[in-house]
């Protein structure tokens, strides 16, 4: 059958994860390799995701008070170096333009691996007084980051991402700022990718377990305090006529988020996506599509999702019923309309659900109000689906070794205490191949010292192999 | 008066029309410089200028059957060197990557000047049949140019556009498309930005005069036949199993057309923007608004207007009523909605355009029709005035000599006829200073032969001095 074959082109996940990982993003057609090492060409169908990201998100944003700015794409080397930790950070992996035209530059620029420095610089100017702040800008662009590995998504040299860069007169006020942003991010991916993820304290970052029981940092929030403003030289003149510096927050999520949504929902057929940003919500196919008035009779139904503000589509083409339901389920589309001559003779239709293959006969007066909660059962499937994945994969360790061999034996995240010290960090990657993820905002006591050093324990930390 | 005071602070147009431009780009806060010679900041106002013309923009192209795609930033300088007179076109004006973190790269890249040659490279992967044509694909992305001078908006090294690159069967098709997206550019500079333009046959531009007089291409459409498919060998089996070369157009728009919204309808004040692309759309100011109730009553109506859809702003601060008024009408609001303690009375309030200082009594149960009706009114007042100054502005002429008077006494587009050869064109530049501008849809019969070599007339077009 047309359908088996088409599923065919991607590995089972159980047998190689990595792969089915590639083969979704290439036949679901998200993403292209370019004659660039590490650098990808988004195609329309994975591009429309990042669109519908940006939408959701951007208007999220602007609730908050942000408003949106385009920085240069460019940095001179003078400016990233004006912030010691930042430029030992990326200059490693800064790709630098020293050439314009046919003239040698007299200084030469990176190409963004990321903006705070050029934020700085135009903050600097546009900061005087305290009626000047707070300032919360950000932008949406590519960065740049030379990096000698790549995956689709996961890593490239090139990325989209935003990166949200704020001040404000208060230190108090930029550390809840940091904390609305994070939420924002928190709703966001539970609300819009049914995502379930472990929110952080002190690191403000979120910790989604994928398919394959690694984590995947899906956004971070940051606090900066002053440093960089003290760096760049930024100051406003306080309420009590004072200079002062202000506090700095810096925010950001990229199209590694698309690698989640695909490591988290997708299955051995291919792509699941949440309704909420599948460029194709619905995907209408006629069923004997020769039959007279079936064509006519699919065709009415997609125009009334159409209307109803749905985003759906029709497959008229001449390709069979078998390749069409296949295509579509590769492609993630999380609801599939069915209207054949049988149907069309009881007034019903057949609604199919991407996520659990679910078929339900909907009388075509229900149309509308049906499609809304099926999609909205899609979205909940996914993400129960999700936090049982994340849930039943925590397991809890009282010694170095345990944490080791219940990550071999199981993979997710370990649970155990931690004195706080960096030390024993890197002895947990050193020997247990983990790396810290988060340290939840749910604080448990399991035992009264570190597993790893057996000093006094401060905080419960969850470890992982992350992407 | 502060109101007074506000506007001192920009050169009349008058006076010096450059600075006047430079002074309106700056005051209005649309944008900064960076550390980086031509290379600017979009700061928020300016930027949200840009995102009200991507969305109505983006909508219209997806109409069209467009797709968003995301190409790399960076070109390997063999493959921009595939297609000949594209090469010479851009390579003096290309910044070149030549470092990847310490290690210098074996090949050079160059930061995309423009992305027909990534767009062609990933065309040749995707189309194989004509089942796969067309392929009409746009992306929204900065690029970068080294050129030696700049202006805000007119000129950057680095600026935002879009550009459309399409593929189809036949010539006639993308011919036919290539005029489609012209009209769709052509509908946008009149009913979204109230422009007027002479669009043009053969070389499918958009001219619009500025109140100086000079011309500014809006935007550009082109039907390039297949010389890229050629060059890149991109190929695909048509209907009679036959290999064929497919038809390209490429049309873009870039914020260069914010620099024409600017010189269209600025004035003395500052900014007018056109009410269907300006952030702010209608501001509230309180008068007397100490006196009990005036705060609440303002915000009132500002609540409501927002709620029926518009984008519109109250004003609270301390600053006085007529430093309020020179603010906004120098940051182009087209409406400003007073509202004080007599107003209140009356059940009142009074409505001024930005256009022509209009001033409206408006009964507060009138309020959102008044508005759209006002805006509506602001949009037809500035569409009329370009018109006029368009067609005031056009001089017929029968000589060289002539045609190189009238220019000089008046600026605006000088009609002639025109033999169709280039050498005239350069002679016209030299003698006049003035470039073709455009052969209008409509032609005309003006003399029998071209006024500058004397040979046969082919067509009527327009001359003028351009940005």
């Amino acid at each position: 059958m047309a359908k088996e074959k088409k599923v065919e082109q991607i590995t089972d996940m159980e047998v190689d994860f990595a792969q089915w990982f590639t083969d979704v993003c290439k036949k679901a057609e998200l993403i292209s390799y370019s004659s660039i090492k590490g650098i990808f060409v988004y195609r329309p169908y994975g591009y429309a995701i990042w669109e519908n990201i940006q939408k959701i998100l951007d208007a999220e944003f602007k609730k908050c008070g942000v408003e949106n700015v385009y920085m240069p794409m460019l940095i001179p080397e003078s400016l990233l170096q004006k912030e010691k930790d930042h430029v030992e950070g990326f200059a490693p992996e800064c790709a630098w333009v020293t050439m314009g035209g046919s003239e040698k530059l007299e200084e030469r620029y990176c190409v963004r691996p990321t903006s705070e420095t050029l934020f700085c610089e135009h903050f600097r100017e546009v900061i005087q007084s305290h009626r000047d702040l707070p300032k919360c800008y950000n932008q949406w662009c590519s960065v740049l980051r030379w990096e000698k590995t790549s995956r689709p998504f996961l890593r490239h040299r090139e990325f989209l991402w935003q990166e949200g860069h704020t001040m404000h007169a208060t230190a108090e006020e930029a550390e809840a700022y940091t904390q609305r942003m994070l939420n924002v991010y928190a709703d966001f991916c539970e609300n819009v990718l049914a995502m379930k993820f472990n929110g952080a304290e002190a690191t403000y970052t979120i910790e989604c377990m994928m398919h394959d029981r690694k984590a995947l940092q899906a956004g971070t929030s940051h606090y900066f305090g002053d440093g960089f403003a003290k760096a760049f030289d930024i100051t406003f003149t306080n309420k009590d006529n004072q200079r002062a510096y202000p506090h700095q927050t810096s925010w950001g999520v990229s199209t590694r988020l698309i690698g989640g949504i695909i490591m988290t929902h997708g299955d051995n057929s291919g792509l699941v996506l949440p309704p909420k940003i599948a460029p194709v919500q619905v995907i209408v196919v006629p069923v004997a599509q020769h039959k007279p008035g079936v064509s006519e009779a699919a065709q009415a139904l997609c125009d009334r999702l159409n209307a109803a503000g749905y985003r759906a589509k029709i497959d008229l083409s001449d390709q069979s019923l078998g390749w069409k339901c296949a295509e579509y389920e590769m492609k993630g589309v999380p609801l599939r309309v069915e209207m054949g001559p049988r149907d069309m003779e009881n007034g019903q239709c057949v609604m199919v659900r991407r996520d659990n293959g679910e078929k339900t006969f909907v009388a075509v007066s229900e149309l509308e109000a049906k499609a809304g909660e099926l999609l909205q059962a899609v979205h909940d499937g996914l993400y129960a689906r999700a936090k049982k994945n994340l849930e039943d994969h925590i397991y809890e360790a009282h010694s170095l070794e345990e944490a080791k061999q219940l990550q071999e034996q199981n993979g997710g995240f370990i649970k155990t205490m931690w004195c706080g010290d960096e030390a024993c960090e890197l002895k947990m990657k050193e020997v247990a191949g983990m790396s810290s993820r988060c340290m939840p905002f749910a604080q448990e006591h399991l035992d009264d010292v570190c597993p790893i050093c057996g000093k006094p324990a401060k905080h419960s930390i969850l470890w992982g192999v992350a992407y």
